[in-house]
């Protein structure tokens, strides 16, 4: 059997601890994968330097919400209807399956269905009509008076129900953004493509809120010159952001600024830039939310060009929907330079008449006349209660002027979200650092992350198993984990193999004690890419290692 | 109304982005919180501070697995038959509640029901029997043909289940430690405590596993003469970890060691000694799987002393449930200096005897034959398939005697498990931080976190809203960003208003410009916890705060 890349990659995350798959001792169960030690660290590595780009460089805040969330939050957002994958049955086996993973593009799934071209790929038995099925994780909150939940399928919507305290905390200006890495999940049909169709998953979304007047961004002018890799779905280019933006090929600054954002982390995480471009969504292949879209994709040999980070202006969709639904207050405010007064006509209806007339419609008649737009009121007023149509008597209500002092426009703000699907950049991660060649007849591999991704930093050994090389190994390996560098201890096996067990890690450098440093108090530093050793006195190899880790 | 501690936390939690109840724009729902922008940080500082601890000076390595857990771990491990509550149900209103929150110790919840001398807190009706009901929320993986599974109770399991692998990775050598941080659920009955009673919660989890006969620790002489504060249930005492080891009150070395690293960890985040304290759990409130615990306990005003870690020996237990339900081989190995060659008898079953005689239960009668201590064999051999007895006759196996090497003796490691609340200790450090005063006829609030902890360490001012201060602050800002500091630029209001927001958040330093920074290049730090001022060069605040930073 010849392995391919993902296959190579898959052994040696099991092999050297990055990913396992879950519930193994129990039969396994698809879409689910357990980092293992060496995979948590390059996951917290990722995810530090997303924090550095998203809360340092550019100052967002992040918030932490929970992954159990109400029905009434997605009802809104829409994903209670629209989160759904065209699915078919299996008449026979009950198995379950995704219309787009086994209907081809030449042919319509009824007729497929209809004329049996397409079976059950496990039993061969007739399918189901196609129908549409929720792909959200169920559950239920409380014991007896439960209410309905499910698992979130992003972490979004726990920033747009906090908006208004939010924008409180932001003190009422615009821009400004709000970030949440964490857990989403999607109850896939039948998950096939290991850690890049993941039912858990980890994302790392960012909302940032504008004026949807003014998409510009602070920090645009200094970064105006750098080259984004991108492709309209016809011609791949490489352009500067500020050309990009003024020739319209991308809509404004925002989401220009986000794109070169993403694209610095990525190419900082270690994906090969040839690996790499954004790629414009077509219009029919938009999100219903989303007025443009661009996904940063990388490229993997099994999958091809993976979408790995979407960037999206999902316009005022979501705000809207809960505006709508929880009639809470999340309007910001564009501040005239002086308040202003302002008079207008306003409806008051009269209780004392609406009261006897329409007895317990009463009160809904009296919110729908609060809520008309009183410059144009219809005549007569026609009021719909439970699709029944009222005319409302002109004595039920009265039309006041009143003159008020507003400080400035209410409007709902835009938002333009990059949310990062981090296991399957973590994934093509691996892949793009994987290098094999053949030693001594043998596969010899190497994984060469950036330092700064890398799990581990440094290897400490002593040369040999001896007490006293141990004894100064060992306080070695103390002091670089005091100084936070994450190392590995080793003293088994012959030197070559640990080397070996290093570079199939990705560890940069190896720090080895021998016996010759008994005498001269200097130790060997090894690394990774070149395989060069360097005598470094043991009192200064802690600074330069930590130089070296900290250099770009 | 008058405020107790609780309120007023939590009322600045709320004010200044710390803690915000969850899906309050869709009424709530108890148990759940969103983390603010200060939150957020806040929790992110003790992670870190937890894992320099863990994965630093105790070198452990850090896992990461699903939350969303299989029913057939969650069946092995027992909690789906014990992690219940006893709960009664109102027979009108359908609400539920925890037996232990209602009926006080002085009466039987069988009479307290009977005789109506407790109904329902709520509207006043009867209440059912008490009857257990489980924890832990469910729910469904996949389409049509799914399975069940549970979100899980604690992250331990996710770490149980991959021991096997675990261990390979870790060179089969013990002691060894994983840990694991993450969200953890548990669906209470009726939530009424705040961060302290959560129904989706974070958890930090440590599993040490080791040899039984050996629960020494690598670093316990290194900090043996540290003092512990323990509570024996009837006396409290400060006492060395070698004395408390000594004298059996802290049973084993690496107990003792992990109450160490939980101590130190707590007292580093910022908790009030005075309000500290290990607790024995008495021999009838173990849990079904503990040998010994104890929680560490911190003192909060409204709720008393509250348990936010336990450290538990767990002995075999989950490792033995985990090799009895899935057959996996989660065996350590006590190796021999040089392997041994063991003689012993063997049943070797006679499959064309056994075919003919017993035709599909032959399979299983040789499995079970096959997995008898051959040493001590009944006569005749009894062997029972579905509830059947069934004799085998001699002419169905054969004994023999085999010679094998052995490496090693088999056996199931012990673990030592430290769990930590992390929500539970982030409100405690709220708690035992907070300090007010009345100035001038107002309340104002600090928080005295240590600066390792505090969410945001430098506030950047220019003095007045003058735009050549704002740009120099602005730049000041920045270069704090980009040495990863991380800072709150804020020009509104009076200098004192923003120190005063500064000091809520438990901001250590707040940076000024002003105009004499223009002629003289220098600002003004100001100190949280003295109000002290000090001018300094600009180019040298960020090297002067980093240094404070980094000082214990």
């Amino acid at each position: 059997m010849t392995l391919d890349t993902y296959d190579k990659i898959m052994m040696l995350a099991k092999r050297r601890g990055f990913l396992y798959p879950s519930f193994e001792i129990y039969g396994g169960s698809a879409g689910f994968y357990d980092y293992g030690p060496m995979g948590t660290r390059l996951k917290e590595n990722l995810e530090n330097l997303w924090r550095k780009y998203y809360l340092l460089k550019d100052a967002n805040i992040e918030i932490s919400t929970p992954t159990i969330t109400l029905y009434d939050v997605l009802k809104a957002s829409g994903h209670v209807d629209e989160f759904t994958d065209l699915t078919v049955d299996c008449k026979q086996c009950q198995t379950s399956f995704k219309v787009e993973d086994i209907i081809d593009e030449n042919q319509t799934v009824e007729e497929a269905v209809a004329n049996d071209t397409v079976t059950c790929p496990d039993c061969g038995s007739k399918l189901s009509d196609a129908h549409p099925v929720n792909l959200m994780f169920s559950t239920e909150i409380g014991i007896g008076k439960t209410r309905d939940a499910f698992l979130r399928p992003e972490t979004a919507q726990g920033i747009f129900t906090g908006f208004h305290l939010l924008y409180r905390y932001a003190r009422e200006k615009l821009p400004f953004g709000v970030v949440q890495l964490g857990k989403g999940y999607r109850n896939e049909v039948s998950p096939r493509q290991g850690p890049i169709r993941m039912r858990e998953f980890s994302m790392a979304e960012a909302e940032i809120f504008f004026d949807p007047e003014n998409k510009s961004h602070e920090l645009f002018n200094e970064v105006k010159n750098h080259k984004l890799y991108l492709f309209d779905n016809v011609n791949e280019m490489k352009i500067s952001m500020e050309k990009a933006v003024d020739e319209g090929i991308i809509n404004n600054q925002a989401l220009a600024f986000y794109m070169y954002m993403t694209q610095s982390i990525l190419l900082d995480a270690g994906v090969d830039p040839k690996k790499f471009r954004f790629r414009k969504h077509a219009d029919d292949e938009l999100a219903h939310y989303a007025k443009e879209c661009w996904d940063a994709e990388l490229f993997s040999e099994r999958f091809g060009w993976v979408e790995c980070v979407g960037i999206a202006d999902r316009s005022a969709y979501d705000l809207n929907a809960h505006i709508t639904a929880s009639k809470t207050d999340m309007y910001a405010l564009r501040r005239y330079d002086e308040p202003k007064r302002i008079t207008k006509k306003q409806i008051v209806p009269k209780m004392n008449v609406l009261g006897p007339e329409f007895k317990q419609r009463a009160g809904i008649i009296k919110e729908k006349l609060e809520s008309m737009d009183a410059e144009n009121i219809p005549y007569p007023i026609t009021i719909k209660v439970n699709n029944e149509h009222i005319n409302i008597p002109d004595n039920c209500y009265d039309i006041e002027e009143i003159t008020e002092t507003v400080p400035g426009d209410k409007f709902v703000p835009h938002v333009i979200e990059p949310s990062y699907g981090i296991d399957r950049v973590l994934y093509c991660l691996l892949e793009h650092n994987y290098y094999e060649e053949t030693k001594n007849d043998e596969l010899y591999h190497k994984l060469l992350l950036p330092p700064s991704m890398a799990p581990v930093k440094v290897g400490v050994f002593p040369l040999i198993s001896d007490e006293k090389l141990i004894k100064i190994a060992k306080k070695l390996d103390k002091t670089f984990r005091e100084n936070d560098i994450f190392t590995t201890y080793d003293d088994g096996g012959s030197i070559g193999r640990r080397y070996a067990r290093m570079d199939e890690i990705g560890t940069p450098f190896c720090v080895t004690v021998d016996f010759e440093s008994l005498d001269d108090n200097e130790v060997t530093i090894r690394n990774r890419d070149t395989t060069e050793q360097q005598r470094v006195p043991i009192d200064e190899v802690i600074k330069q290692i930590k130089n070296q880790l900290e250099k770009k």
